[in-house]
């Protein structure tokens, strides 16, 4: 099986990308990119997601007074308890995420 | 209340954007292209959300056999049934969609 990430952004190079198009491959290829250091290739351990979540999320991750934010996520992305992030427990978590920032551009709830 | 379009980047833009962060951007700023053209601001009516599906997911819509795809699209969207898609709901449709691409482009669903 060929890696996802070899090809992802090819099954969309035939024409010019959208936004939204771009927007998946980003959070594909940045999937991809910290899976790869530990456990299962195509899941997240407790590491690789705090990893993730620094490198890419160091902002939200960092004005959080809670040492144990990342414990905290991964307890509540680990929904099946298997001590992985799948990808779609990852999507879920960046959903959220930009749910958050929209609210926070926004400042107060857009109805 | 400043448009939450004109200053997202802005919030993200005291240093390097990370490719999710780009990815939030490009998710927050195709959903307000499509929001204003008629209706509420800040939610997309039918008309929008097939706007913006047609010319940002183009392929996955053209690829449908089905010519009723957007109207059931809308309807499993609008879970509070008010005929307009929220921001909320918007990102649940593409986290679908992302993962939906993944699977398609790892050929299986890997675990």
């Amino acid at each position: 099986m060929v890696p996802a990430e070899s090809h992802i952004g090819r099954g969309f190079q035939k024409h010019v990308m959208s936004g939204v198009q771009k927007a998946m491959i980003l959070l594909m290829e940045a999937y991809f990119k910290y899976t790869r250091r530990e456990g299962k290739k195509y899941t997240l351990t407790k590491g690789e997601l705090k990893e993730l979540l620094q490198k890419e999320l160091g902002d939200f991750i960092a004005n959080s007074k809670d040492p144990k934010v990342i414990d905290k996520i991964m307890n509540d992305l680990d929904s099946n308890k298997d001590g992985q992030v799948d990808f779609t427990e990852y999507v879920a978590l960046l959903g959220a995420v930009t749910i958050t920032c929209r609210d926070f551009f926004n400042g107060t709830k857009a109805n």
